[in-house]
């Protein structure tokens, strides 16, 4: 199916909320030996952990390179579906389909991808069958596609609140290794148009260490419209104290779509977390790689959960903070059986929860 | 989703007939350069212009690999689905699942594939990817699987009468690169409860040079339940006449499942093919490819024909055999469309317009 030229907005179509039911999700099987420890088997033990717990919440598809497709299909439950699908990277919210509704009909955006960054700050290269996934999950599903040239953006980078209201940073959608050519204002009046919302909110920053470059998914999450959580810490020696105080103050002073304030509800982050030295040593090391040594930050979010369908799953990190975030996870999502994972791995390699997994509409049948 | 170990006649499956309602098919888009001349960019394009033909009739999806997959995409139609799934050739028939049906629920058979020969006269090496195909198209579509270890067979190695009866070769199914351990009876005895039937009427030989070595799909078919056409020549000097006139007298001799006579129609052969020494040049030369020469015949056969929905895609070779073709097409399949193409760069490859799709069944809903 080819793409469309058209503009989302005038053809009546707006951005889908994941907090709406899904028909299925989608995520990519980890490979890459130069990211993933250990020849990727750490991190495919929780990927296929994330998998078939989510198959117990909704359909999922996981994409798999030809030379992986044994190994996965045989590491997924019987009732994830693998399919061959090449990527350079495991991260699917970054380079699925952005998807678009307008009620009765699904649509996808398919945005250009760069690697975060492209040749100037990128995280590897190259990343052009990345670029593709978008493109080749509308034409599995048998959606139309609008194919924006010339304007990088990730699934990560921003957070909507299903009523016309996103929110990203400048560090990610400003950086000059994804869009120097576009100012502030063409890159807002970008989005307003093929999104079909009415607001951007910039925050300066996304979280220290984020290798998304200023991806805003571990900082904050929309719980509903006009209701929100924001990662958060009172220690003035954790490395994210200043950026979420900064965000908190942003966004303090913003109203949404609806002219609303935006309730924000503090989500404690977990302690720092280091990578040690075995974790470091099992790295391939190459002239494009990440250089992921001994005593370096990652970044983690309690705010890096999934959605499936009636679920949550989130990343636990050690049980002090844990304990806190689930309260505030059940308080705010009440609804919803909660699952709790230990994605550890999944953030060694840069990535989590909410960052390696997409979903699908499920108001259009026939799909997945 | 895993395989089933138990039994398709057992559990009330039954081979599914081409000749019944489609829910769409399927092809592989061909690559290998030491198959298909001059990059395989004649191949494709004949490639192309069948599987866009077939979209005019029904749902149609091409696989190809990653590295193809863009060039693919451009030169297929708007209405086909362009998915990735690699292989080492092209003959979607022979590797995609047989599939079966209990009236209504759809189930494949995933029979072991081995280059046509493996080690000992395979064509090509390796075909591990291709070895998959079956396996992936029943995850793709969500359909149980029935794997079948150490029984190779190939989907243009039978012609089925769509009620208990297939008509096969002792050449193809019995050739010592295929299932040395297995004997005739053996064989005769697993189809039966594999495929739900009651009758295999055994041919001695393909035709000549076909290089399936032994393929029955160039040689008969059935029109319907009781009638058939078998490819034929009165011509003594034409390399196929003795093998005509052998299944003629096999044919003739036999009874199918019901009990009854086959009926059957002479349908002319082409002349006689020959590789052009321009045609044979533009092929790889590699230490497992089949070496194709200036002179070396090809077969070419009017059966090789494909039954989308409502229509009837046949080969066209020269001007006085087609006519003849044509009007017996007519006659057997008055309420199809016809539609003739000059498949020569598909039978250059070994293949032919009925040896690269693959059916299938459209009694399920939410399949393709």
């Amino acid at each position: 199916m080819n793409s469309l030229h058209t503009i989302p907005r005038k053809d009546g179509f707006r951005l889908w909320s994941e907090h709406d039911w899904h028909s299925g999700s989608w995520m990519l099987w980890p490979e890459r030996q130069d990211n993933w420890r250990m020849g990727a088997k750490f991190a495919q033990k929780a990927f296929a952990e994330i998998a078939n717990t989510i198959a117990g919440f909704e359909p999922i598809t996981v994409c798999v390179s030809a030379s992986q497709f044994e190994n996965a299909r045989n590491q997924l439950s019987e009732n994830v579906r693998v399919i061959e699908m090449s990527s350079q990277e495991a991260f699917m919210r970054d380079v699925a389909p952005t998807f678009l509704t307008n009620g009765s009909e699904i649509r996808g955006i398919d945005w250009t991808f760069n690697g975060y960054g492209g040749l100037l700050e990128g995280l590897y290269f190259p990343w052009n069958l990345d670029d593709q996934i978008a493109m080749k999950v509308c034409e599995l599903i048998g959606i139309r596609r609008y194919k924006v040239h010339e304007f990088v953006f990730e699934g990560c980078a921003f957070r909507y609140d299903g009523e016309g209201t996103i929110v990203v940073t400048e560090e990610c959608l400003l950086s000059e290794g994804r869009n120097p050519s576009l100012s502030k204002e063409d890159m807002e009046s970008t989005l307003k148009e093929y999104l079909g919302i009415d607001k951007v909110i910039w925050l300066k920053r996304g979280l220290y260490m984020d290798e998304g470059k200023g991806h805003i998914d571990n900082l904050f999450c929309f719980v509903k419209p006009g209701e929100s959580l924001l990662s958060w810490t009172d220690d003035e020696t954790h490395p994210q104290y200043e950026i979420v105080h900064e965000a908190l103050e942003i966004l303090g002073n913003e109203e949404d779509a609806s002219g609303r304030k935006i309730t924000i509800h503090k989500m404690p982050l977990p302690k720092p977390i280091v990578i040690t030295r075995e974790e470091a040593e099992g790295i391939d090391k190459n002239a494009f790689s990440i250089s992921r040594r001994e005593g370096d930050r990652l970044v983690g979010s309690y705010l890096n959960f999934y959605l499936p369908n009636g679920g949550l799953i989130y990343p636990v990190f050690d049980e002090e903070t844990d304990i806190a975030a689930e309260e505030l996870l059940k308080e705010f999502f009440p609804h919803r059986k909660l699952v709790g994972i230990d994605a550890h791995e999944v953030f060694l390699g840069g990535g989590g929860i909410h960052s390696i997994v997409s979903a699908q509409p499920g108001i259009q049948r026939g799909l997945l």
